[in-house]
């Protein structure tokens, strides 16, 4: 295992101190349980907006706190579901007296500590709401979940949940916002490359010179196949038609497409398949409104991309622009 | 070879169009010659800042062009220079009557064409400087160049200059800026793996599965030595000393700490190396009043980091944090 890393059990904790050292003006991290808050949380009146999950997939979701976005992240260890009393200290740091609402990708770990953690706020007396996420098209269930996985998805509800509680929009409203993201948004990704977990010290699986897989899980699960290599063309076809074929999107349909790269892809690659995808989607009659193109979920050091479609609306148009201040997203 | 490409040979020009499919609100592309111009440009009566070099290091350059930051990038093909025509394309596109600045990395290629291309521009009426970055102190000479290489040093000149010219600063007070910054910046690099060049398609050398490369450059050349893996720690002291001792950098001295990723290593590492260096520049009496991680000198895939540090004095740190929004920086 070749890692920039001291004692593979203080990787997360030994991040989070950088984190927190490279963005004083944005975040707040304590340790102990592990959780990283905006700078001036708790912001009075205005609903928390959580999320959280195992570490591995910088940056989200530390990466996303701050204005217009996340009020607290709650980082787990490295692909490991954050406990709940570690969600429950991001409840506490964040409450505004508005409520928190919860934003869960689909594992059976998280919905489990989270769902923990939103009961222990509710007998606080903390109003807290939970909506997970399940984007992912290709498996119905995986190694980790019931149902199927969040991925790609969780991004662009955090950013437009969040945007709308900066703007003082109330729990409910949060909450259905979500929802409706979560019913227009679909994923798929897929990997070249296996990622290494610190205290395993060895790749998640192997993939032969010439092969793919596609479907892959952020924690490296097996997706739909493992196929011979192809090119560009091919591999960004095979992750839109499911993606398509699913929700279905349309000729005439307005959508956010989200190129991601695993980690590992260079932006050279990353870019090249977005241009892809926005030529096959334009042929098809979809039309791209707002794009997101970089490694903004990611599974360490695995190269690999994903490709995620939002079906928008005014409204979440609207509060896509909405300014965001976050470590990792800006404008 | 594993990578998300059509034919090797066309992987910039594709890339290219997926980057302005990507930000057609910042960026405009034009190809055969290949250039990225801001996408409000010519600014009439501002200074033209522009770069370029060859590709594979994404963000940079082309990330970069935006408000507050470069007016044109010029990408060759991967790790190589590009051609006069295509710089000279690049002046003549941002050209509003203020004159250009050229802030050129040290590669003998990039150098030469740039020179070429600013003599071609000043027979044409339009005043040109350059300004060459050498900033990397792990090796005098290297296999792309005489004397230093320009790394990460680049990036910070490019916001620099960008913030300045953007106020309305004549091509003088560009000129002073970069060479300040160029005199007050510092960096090294190493790696754990090597890049594949698309037209290549094998790695750009052999690393054995317990060694690194310390003073890397950001095209795979050899380093000061190969030497066992160490832990972050060791990783981090080997890159500041020789940058600390250069300069040198002293107890009291304000600097901007870059902890940049070569663009494989995982978000979760890149911070982890970030928190050690801050602590060790503390124990050093130097104040870290500015930061910047992420992945924004690349080299392709290749696991790795590299350190930056800048002196500061008051004008530098304003017009570093002055707005700037590109499609890789924004603040």
């Amino acid at each position: 295992m070749k890692k920039i890393i001291n004692d593979p059990a203080n990787v997360v904790v030994e991040s989070l101190r950088g984190l927190a050292a490279a963005h004083p003006d944005l975040v707040r991290v304590q340790t102990e349980p592990d959780v990283v808050v905006r700078a001036d949380a708790p912001v009075q009146g205005k609903v928390a907006v959580i999320s959280g999950g195992g570490s591995g997939h910088e940056p989200m979701h530390a990466g996303y706190v701050g204005q217009g976005m996340l009020s607290a992240a709650v980082p787990g260890a490295v692909f490991t579901s954050p406990t709940p009393d570690a969600v429950q200290a991001a409840i506490n740091e964040t409450n505004g007296g508005a409520g928190a609402l919860l934003i869960v990708k689909n594992y059976t770990g998280d919905v489990l500590n989270f769902e923990t953690a939103a009961e222990l706020a509710g007998a606080d007396g903390i109003d807290v709401r939970s909506v997970v996420v399940d984007d992912d098209v290709a498996v119905q269930d995986s190694t980790h979940t019931a149902g199927r996985r969040g991925v790609g998805g969780t991004v662009l509800a955090e950013k437009i949940v969040g945007a709308a509680a900066e703007r003082g929009a109330d729990l409910d409203t949060c909450e259905r916002l979500a929802r409706k993201v979560v019913s227009q948004v679909r994923s798929m990704g897929m990997a070249l490359t296996a990622p290494t977990v610190p205290h395993v010290g060895e790749p998640s699986f192997e993939l032969g010179p010439q092969e793919m897989e596609i479907g892959i899980g952020i924690h490296g699960e097996p997706g739909r196949e493992r196929v011979a290599l192809t090119d560009a063309d091919g591999i960004v076809q095979r992750l839109l038609d499911p993606i398509l074929s699913d929700l279905p999107f349309e000729s005439g349909d307005r959508v956010l497409l989200f190129t991601n790269s695993m980690g590992g892809t260079p932006l050279l690659e990353l870019y090249l398949a977005h241009g892809i995808a926005e030529r096959k989607l334009a042929d098809r009659g979809i039309q791209v409104q707002r794009r997101l193109v970089g490694p903004y979920i990611t599974s360490l050091e695995m190269q690999g991309i994903s490709l995620t479609l939002l079906k928008l609306d005014d409204e979440l148009t609207e509060l896509w622009d909405a300014p965001v201040r976050t470590p990792a997203l800006c404008w």
